[in-house]
């Protein structure tokens, strides 16, 4: 037996027990007549104690020569401390030791296992499983398992299901691309690993599995953006006999139960805004809603009023920041240089000061009057002491520039709080998304989405104005979930093939099995699937999701510890009937 | 609101209720003036019923035209059955329609949606979405989610951590073959699906995780064998600071939970026999022990009699068929026709008849007396009324024969009783298993397993009789999980990498990582994977684990559904930097 006790376990009532523990060397100190060393394990830190008059000589001797990171097995009596730690639960008591045993050396670590290291990123990438051992990541580990226990506990006690879908699939050599894995079995053929289990969850909705659910890994070989990963896990849910309020309430209920288990908090109704409100106010399909700035579009108070800049502009549109007009002007300057960065590309900021006298100084008082800065104040919300941004110019544009101002903006005044959580619901996506290099529209969420009743005709005649039974739900500015109501209908699906771009064959090709299953009685249906990775760190009030990952892999794809991916032998590529062509 | 109720759900208690139900046509019964018609869903089949006096004419003729799996949803009131079914739990009410809507047509299925189906397997395969449909399957998918959520909570409640390891690793070119993935960022380079998550979990426990479990997939693309699939379950888990009887314990306890949790079984605790004894006593390493029919060896009670095919043998080992006396010679020369085909291949069969009057009757009388007999069912634990079959040759052949012929005799004598369970532990699996054909010893465990105490030296002189602290759990007759103590020292590692062929080149090429965290502090460790699959089908009284996985491959590796795998476009293969090598 190594331990009769954790490292985070004993107490003041463990006074005077005989136990045994097990851990690692965290830190040393040697005072000479006595040496105390934390002992270490996933539960907590344990202070040993050894000193001249109660312990031996040799025994003293081998816990000062003790390095960092050793793991050891102690013997000793539990005794309470001369000055104790309030700020650790072990904090009344230490082990007074009788026994030493080394269980395995260390050798310098190349980097200190503490909460706040000195080892930078790819440091702590090669060497992650001494960072797991740091209690950042240890914790961020343990708290995703928690997360993650909490909605398999609420899903299946909500009658859902969890089945597992597989891994080797089909390709569908569209959108994102799909990894391949080829078969050895079937000569010049591959497999694909699923990018979502998209069409199997709603083959087991056709085959009557009415609630599922699965905590599945996902695969896209996308060029990786920071803080993405090519493995990435899905809450995937998909629900029969459904329409979209059904699936809201079923995964607001989720949201809040994991609300109300992590962190205690009592959510209300979540609220709901449509895509086109969302783009309104707030520039953006995932707003962040824990604070204001919501936009004013001012066409109608700016325009024709002489500058040109403003008249020729699709949009012009303002956010009013808390307090700024105590700015100095090179602070707005900074700020005028930040919206014209490459990142933003904005051409210029006007902006307004709204004086704590009630008057206005603006950029563009030579073509506007106290009046009309007013008008603009009132349209943007904005108060004494406040400073009104204002951008321009065609209207995708401008509304993504203003939003990525205002985010800034929040950072820097402290309003994107960790430890708030302001879940929002977007609802009425567009069933269509126009890609402007190729002029040609792709689905917004899938192909499978259905389009809102009695929308289908508007597809032949203004294919971007079909809305979607398509929703996604937003926290703290990030989109952790999203889902529509999808196709139940052959003929529809194969509608929604054809204008996508497929051929009958494609869609034939690709998706027959589906189509053909949905002649067999399917059932209306929908779901959501969730970003586990970035829900479990926006929950974490944190929004890196590599911290919450095992083993990530770096923006090339790389997982630099193990060296993956690698060459391989010839004798493998012979027997998979491939030859590299570089 | 497709439904106010499920079709499962409605009693005595709804009756006078207006209900809301949606499901598929199960069975529709006209007799003319009343029609009933089963309305199915996964919770349950609930009667609907139309006739002459309560129903309007066209609403009833819509229902006599309604067919088998159309989806529909239906509105009425619940009333009495004249007739009640006892058999099903809504067989009290009936539902009286009111109002009927067709949510989706369905053309003929293949095969009928029934517990016994026509469908044979080829046909159920394709149609796998039909196939969930029918109760066998769907609950044993289900069954599944029940499993799957008690095990998650059992190692929850007991400190265990769900670490998500990754899927795109390394390909280690040794033991079974990996499926691999080309990268396409970077060029010429491989990942590997992971055959089990091992090195991880042990990084895990050298990160100081502790307590570590993942219900995980993992990928052999091994040629496959019957009721094998290339993508496979695994509820994988690894401990620090413990010894092989720790894991034992904890484990032990998972089952236990699992037994009283899906069968209300409290068991006791599980026997447990050393891997020789196993072998000794049924010839095989994962025993059957819900019925006895033990060896007996037979070799100093049955040799040097003038026997010539005793003598020569290496193992002379008989087994008591239970009422076996009384089998007819016609039977008999058929055990010995079944034991002598190619599968089994023993060159004949010696047998013993223990007639009740306590007199022997045996195939060998010449060479036997009584006394010898008597020994001999001594020896089997023969009583009055058996029948010794007496096997001999080569001590494994000889074993692994007598082996198939105790299995194939306990499933015709009816003692396999799938809702009986019978767990035992098996220990002290030998470290090294020797490849006949290529006269080297491999891991028989994997290459991390540690040796013995002491028993590190044996390497060198007698490979084949080190024995490992490696064991499984076996539960029926299958192996459900299987585990060791792992090797934590870099020294004893490499040790073993050498014994088993790797030059230190290729040691350090394939697990250096591995080494080089062992260097940092890796605590003792040790752990144990079950395979899902096959636990859950043994759970559930069965031996094919195919009807418990949603969309299973066939024999080829290939999903007949959806028709993977599949050539690809040229373009992605360029992009993967390959060319196909036909």
């Amino acid at each position: 037996m190594y331990r009769s006790n954790t490292c985070g376990e004993l107490r003041a009532a463990h006074i005077t027990s005989e136990v045994t523990l097990s851990g690692w060397v965290h830190k040393v100190r040697d005072k000479g007549f006595v040496v105390w060393v934390d002992l270490r394990d996933r539960y907590g830190i344990t202070q040993l104690v050894f000193d001249q008059d109660r312990t031996a000589k040799e025994l003293l001797d081998n816990a000062i020569a003790l390095g960092r990171e050793t793991v050891i097995q102690i013997k000793g009596e539990v005794i309470e401390r001369a000055s104790k730690n309030p700020n650790i639960l072990t904090g009344d008591i230490e082990v007074l030791v009788s026994e030493l045993q080394i269980l395995n050396e260390s050798i310098l670590p190349p980097f200190t296992i503490e909460d706040k290291t000195d080892g930078g990123e790819d440091l702590r990438m090669k060497y992650r499983y001494l960072d797991i051992r740091r209690n950042p990541v240890k914790d961020n580990l343990m708290f995703r398992h928690k997360v993650t226990m909490e909605v398999r506990k609420y899903l299946s006690d909500n009658g859902f299901i969890e089945v597992e879908t597989p891994y080797l699939i089909k390709s569908t050599p569209e959108g994102a691309r799909d990894f391949l894995v080829p078969s050895r079995m079937n000569e010049g053929q591959f497999y694909a690993l699923p990018q979502s289990p998209q069409t199997f969850k709603q083959l087991l909705m056709v085959g009557g599995m009415d609630k599922y659910f699965q905590i599945v890994k996902c695969f896209r070989d996308e060029d990786l953006r920071a803080d993405r990963q090519p493995e990435f896990t899905q809450i995937d849910c998909e629900m029969a006999f459904v329409e979209q309020e059904d699936i809201l309430n079923a995964f607001e209920g989720l949201t809040k139960h994991l609300l109300k288990e992590v962190h205690s908090i009592d959510s209300g109704d979540f609220p709901r805004i449509t895509y086109d409100d969302a783009m309104r106010l707030y520039g953006n399909d995932k707003p962040d809603i824990r604070f204001e700035m919501k936009f004013g579009e001012l066409n109608t108070l700016a325009q024709h009023k002489g500058f040109n800049v403003f008249n020729s502009a699709e949009l012009v549109v303002g956010i009013a920041v808390p307090g700024g007009a105590s700015y100095t002007r090179k602070e707005i300057d900074k700020l005028v240089d930040w919206v014209k960065r490459p990142q933003v590309a904005a051409k210029g900021m006007v902006y307004v000061k709204c004086n704590e006298d009630g008057t206005y100084k603006s950029s563009v008082d030579k073509f506007y009057g106290q009046e009309d800065l007013a008008k603009w104040a009132e349209a943007t919300n904005a108060k004494s002491g406040d400073l009104i941004c204002v951008l321009s110019g065609n209207t995708n544009e401008t509304r993504t520039q203003l939003s990525a101002l205002r985010m800034e903006l929040a950072e820097r005044l402290g309003l994107r709080k960790p430890n708030e959580f302001a879940p929002l619901w977007v609802l009425d996506f567009p069933l269509l998304e126009l890609d402007e290099e190729t002029g040609t529209y792709h689905a917004m969420h899938h192909p499978f989405t259905s389009p809102k009743p009695g929308q289908l005709e508007l597809l032949e005649t203004n294919p971007g104005d079909v809305k979607a039974n398509a929703y996604d739900l937003v926290l703290n500015g990030n989109e952790i979930g999203g889902g529509s109501i999808r196709i139940h209908d052959k003929k529809i699906q194969a509608t929604m093939f054809k204008h996508l771009g497929f051929t009958p064959e494609e869609a034939k090709a690709q998706f027959g099995f589906l189509m053909d299953a949905f002649q067999y009685g399917a059932p209306p249906h929908g779901g959501i699937a969730f970003g586990l990775d970035r829900l479990v760190a926006i929950l974490g009030g944190q929004e890196t999701i590599r911290d919450f990952i095992a083993f990530p892999k770096n923006n090339s794809g790389r997982d630099v510890m193990i060296d993956a991916p690698a060459t391989i032998d010839n004798e493998q590529l012979k027997e998979l009937h491939l030859k590299l062509d570089l």
